[in-house]
Parts: C-alpha cells; sequence; structure tokens
C-alpha cells in the first residue's frame, strides 16, 4: 500500500476507474496483474481487442477535469491503494477503487454504526433513529448513513454532535433531497461526505448499490430502522451480512407497514435492536472485530490467456451468474489465466464480473 | 387408560388428589406404585409415617362435597386416566391428575392455539389478537386462553364463533374479572371452561402457575401478544417451550413497554407472529406433531424403600432443585426405589416434586 500516489499515479488510477466496462472487480483484477493503473492503462486496449471489442479509455483530460471539479469544491481523492483510504473499505473484496470525501475524512478510520431506514418513517421511528445516533455517538461510535429523508436525516442529525458521516449516490456536491442543505452543509462542515462517483454528478438509480455498499462497508454494524418490504435499506442489510458485518433491525407491530421489513430481517437472523446497548453488544461479538474480505493490494504475476482459453471462458458464461472458481475448474486452467481472460472479456463488454467472486455475461 | 372410572375410583382419585402434600408429580408416582388411587390411598399414612411427619387425607366427605360442588354447576370431572381426559394433557408428565369442564369438553381434543397476553393491553394488540383468533378459528384451531382482560378476552372474542377455551386458576364457576360476567356465560354454552381446581375456588396467586400450564399443554402453539418484561404470559410461554409447544410471540416497537416481553421472547429464539399464516406454518414443523412427554399411566412394580435409603435421599436435598436421576446417581440405589422414597418424603412435607424431573426441600 502507497502512502500517497504521485500526481500521474493518481491521475491514471482516476483514468483507469473511471474507463468504461471497468467495474470494482475489473479494476481490482487489473490492479493485481498489473501493479499499477498506468501499466493497466497501457495494456487496456489490447486486452480489450483480444476480448473482442475495442475500448474507450478515460482521456487524460477527463481526469484533469474531475480533479478540477473536485479542488473547486475542497473535495479531496483517496485511491485505494492510499495510506489513507479507510481501512474498512480496503479491506472489500474488491475495494470501491477511489472515493472523494469532503470534511473530516479521519472519521473514516473510527469506528462506524450505520443507522439507515425508510424515507417516509414514522416520527416515531425518526426520534427512536436520532435517540440511537445520539446515544452510539457518546458511546464512541461514528454514525454512517445516506443523507435521504426520513431514518438517514434523523441518524444523521443525532450522530452530528460526535460525528456523521453521509454516503451519496451522485458526486459530493450532489445534495439530495434539496431540502437537506442545511444537513448537508453542517456535515461537510463537522462530519464527513463520501461519494465514489465523480464531483458534479446527479445521482441515479443505479448509483446507489455502490452507495450502499461503502454505507455497509466502512460499518462495522448496520441498523435498519423502519423499512418496508422490498425497500433499499434491506439491500444495504444484505451488503452487510455478506460483508460480515453486524446487521441489526428494530422491530414493530405487524399492524406497521414500517415494520415488515425489519421483523422480516429478524426472521431471516438480524439481530433485535431496541436501544444503543444492543448495538454495543452486537459490537463485542466475533463479527464486531472486522475481519478483512482480503489483503489490500497484494499483487501477484499472472500470464497471459491465449484466444482458445478466452473463447472456451465465454462459452461457459451465461446470464446467470457463476463463481469464476466454478469457470476455473470447468476449464482446467490455471486460475489467474482464466481471472485474465475474464477481465479481457469484461473490458470488451462480454461479461460482467461482480462482488463475491461471481461472474455472469454482461 | 381406563374407558370412565366407577364412583367409588372416582371418588378416591379426587381424595387422593386433594390430599395434602399430593401435587401433580407425587399423584404421578403413587398411581405409577399402587396402580390404583385407592390402594395409594390406604398406603398414604403409612408412607408419610416413614417420611417423617403424619398426613391428613382428604376425607370421603370431602370428596363427595366437590362432586356435589361440580354437579350442581353442571360440570364434569375428568380423571387423568380416563378415556375422555384430554390427550394433550395426559401426555404431559405428570398430567394434571383431574380437571373439572363446563361446556364442550370435545373441544379440548381438537388442534389448540394459545393466545395469550398483557391485562393492561392497547387497542391495537387487542385487535390484533381478535384478528388472529378469528383467522386461526376459521383455520380449524380451538383458541385457549386464561379469560384474563386485554389479550385474552380479544382473544376468547376472536374464536367464538369457531370454538374457544378458557382455562381458569380458580374453580370452573370462578368468574374474574367480575366484568367478563358475559364472556364467560357465552364460552360455558358455546365453548368449554377449564380447570384444575376444585368448584367454588376462588383464584389466587400460587393457582395461575397450574392454569398456566394447562393453557400451554392443551396447545400446540402458543401465541404471546402484547407482554412485558416479566408478566405471566411469558411464564406460559416458558411452559410452552420445556412441554415442546411451539411459541411465538408479536413484536413491536421498543418504544412501547408492553412489547418488551414480546421482543425478548424473539431474542431467545420464539418465532415471529405477525399474522395467523405464521402460526399455521409453525404448526406444519417439527414441533406441530405432538410427541407426548410420556406414555398415559404405564404401571410398574417398585419395591420399598427402607429407612437407611430415605434419610440418605433426604440428606441429599436442598432448596437448589435437582433432577431426580442425579439423586438416584448419587446413593447409587435402584431408582424405582429412591422414587418412592421421594415420594415419602413429599408426603411428610420434607420435598417438593416439581415437573421436569426435579426435585428440592419443600
Amino acid at each position: 500500500m502507497t502512502e500517497r500516489l504521485s500526481d500521474a499515479a493518481r491521475r491514471a488510477w482516476l483514468r483507469l476507474a473511471r474507463t468504461e466496462n471497468v467495474g470494482p472487480v475489473t479494476f481490482d483484477q487489473l490492479i493485481v496483474r498489473y501493479t499499477t493503473a498506468a501499466r493497466a492503462l497501457e495494456a487496456l486496449p489490447e486486452l480489450a481487442r483480444r476480448g473482442g471489442r475495442p475500448i474507450r479509455l478515460a482521456t487524460e483530460a477527463d481526469a484533469d477535469a474531475e480533479l478540477a471539479a473536485g479542488e473547486a469544491l475542497g473535495a479531496q481523492l483517496i485511491c485505494a491503494c492510499e495510506g489513507d483510504f479507510p481501512q474498512a473499505l480496503a479491506a472489500l473484496d474488491p475495494p470501491p477503487p477511489l472515493i472523494w470525501v469532503r470534511g473530516r475524512p479521519e472519521l473514516l478510520d473510527q469506528s462506524c454504526v450505520a443507522i439507515v431506514g425508510a424515507r417516509v418513517a414514522s416520527a416515531a421511528g425518526q426520534r427512536f433513529a436520532r435517540g440511537l445516533a445520539s446515544e452510539l455517538g457518546q458511546a464512541g461510535q461514528v454514525i454512517v448513513s445516506g443523507l435521504a429523508r426520513g431514518i438517514d436525516a434523523a441518524a444523521h442529525e443525532g450522530g452530528m454532535p460526535t460525528g456523521t458521516v453521509a454516503v451519496l449516490g451522485g458526486g459530493v456536491d450532489d445534495i439530495y433531497p434539496p431540502e437537506h442543505a442545511s444537513l448537508y452543509a453542517r456535515i461537510a462542515e463537522q462530519g464527513c461526505v463520501v461519494s465514489e462517483s465523480e464531483p458534479g454528478r446527479t445521482a441515479v438509480a443505479r448509483d446507489f448499490p455502490r452507495r450502499n455498499r461503502i454505507i455497509s462497508g466502512l460499518s462495522r454494524a448496520v441498523v435498519v430502522v423502519e423499512a418496508e418490504f422490498r425497500s433499499g435499506s434491506l439491500i444495504t442489510a444484505r451488503l452487510a451480512a455478506e460483508q460480515g458485518r453486524e446487521v441489526l433491525a428494530v422491530p414493530g407491530s405487524p399492524l406497521d407497514p414500517r415494520a415488515k421489513g425489519t421483523n422480516d430481517l429478524i426472521r431471516q437472523g438480524a439481530a433485535i435492536c431496541e436501544g444503543a446497548e444492543d448495538v454495543l453488544r452486537a459490537l463485542e461479538g466475533p463479527r464486531g472485530f472486522r475481519e478483512p474480505e482480503r489483503t489490500p493490494y497484494v499483487t501477484g504475476g499472472a500470464g497471459e490467456p491465449d484466444e482458445a482459453l478466452r473463447e472456451a471462458v465465454a462459452a461457459l458464461l451465461s446470464p446467470t451468474p457463476v463463481s469464476r472458481d466454478e469457470i476455473v475448474r470447468a476449464t482446467g486452467a490455471p486460475a489467474p489465466l482464466v481471472f485474465a481472460a475474464l477481465v479481457e472479456l469484461s473490458l470488451a463488454g462480454r461479461c460482467e464480473l461482480l462482488s463475491g467472486g461471481m461472474v455472469a455475461t454482461a
């Protein structure tokens, strides 16, 4: 892990991350294979051509524009290989390649608890979230949430005096909903705003899974307060469970539709949260100690897959996600070669590398 | 199991059950040892004398008075060895020696679900209990509860059209609270009222554990709707779990003190109940099929413990309950002899035989 990247290395890292078809899994595989983003960028056109389709790299001008936009906001870019990248995010498999932050990034390396929930929340639910955030804050936890209406806003308010982190789907300057402008300003001043998107970007639906993955990834525990059945907070809870984080849910009456999602989480094994002590107790449990999903950026050499292997791999894929290990077994080829072939196919848009080691046709 | 007892045998059974220091465990041991209540009554004075203290037997006049009182109410006495004793109760270890019933005892051998909860219940909780009872009733379940204020009354109301059973701590004619007189009358007419106590008895605190044990014992599942921390419904839930019945609890907001007990049950492993389908699903599970805790009244011979064994057993007892098996192991004597010694000590008031095979000094 590098202490800080040089300006040139940072620009290359940013270009690689913003290049089309380069998701976090592909990014990760490329860095492992080529050691630096600059070398990966050099190799990309040939890799994509082998995969079967040309690729348009993000240009130096694109990167410079993004860096300038961030600088104008007083925001800071932190790359996943840098020493000040939050450890909890660096331990994800794969980590987000980079984050933009405003405010106090040092909060991200403290012990964090996410509090998320319904946008259309009851007054009681908001009061509970605010009180829970306040008590957890006083117990030394940084409160992470998503700046949304309802539970998120209440959690940020409760955590404001002791430290709160807002993770956005759009750029670090994308204030949504607009009535949270003052809340946003206080978090950017006293807390920390985080985003994986480029500054100036307005969030669209497909940005929220990545936003939610950072919310849970930063946090040792995720508490869901009020959530209807099939709501977004439940996705954050699922991601948290996959990341080995503690998941807690606040129970509610079966007569309250906003308790359907949380009661269902409890059915599925989430711990019951009736107050801060439940969260603090969960943090003492075996999952409370963060176990990294992977070692941050240890690079190892990989060979070059030939045309035959690449097409054999492509033929094994379908829209149903399978594990990369399964593809390795099916081909009988060495794992690094198969992974390299998958990266080439993904760059050509012929497959999608999913987190959790899964792969499917794009 | 006898089809019906003769009048004389019934009177003996009743006398034995009403004799001082004869709880259900001692009763059970005596029937196993002496085969009939009449023979057990004959042996009792000598057994108690060996235990170290004389005993006052319930008289024939006592039994006749109780039988007359029951008859005057139109109530029916059913002894645990009789063919029409509810199978679910006969399978308890030990079973209640007898029950008095008014109304339709045939309901007791149908599939029953208990719904219990707070006396000071919210309007929403009562509405939920009534609706749950109604839906379960329509699905063929008989609703069992305790005639108390709040959740119990709502459960009986919901179950009234399809069949409901009220289990009382006092006699079958002990209407408490008084404002439930009309509810009681409808249950005695359309449903069934059950009690282990003698007719005319007003319930006192120590009657409720036996009442609760019959509520859970009759039922394949117990649902707790609203219960404060350390409330009586939680005892019924514990008994149900010990008896191998399904336990379900209705979750509620941490801001509602009446959800403390039910949320705590869920923490301890109770299933979440958000509606009738959760209960019906639980009944399909492995516990849904009633597994008898014991074979009803299979008698086997036991020897006679001598003075030395009896005192060795007495010396092993303390106020801390231990299992009878542990006493057997500690003495090294044959189990039937040790059990017989314990019965003698219990008749003399020197120990208490508890359900679940435990024993302690009285």
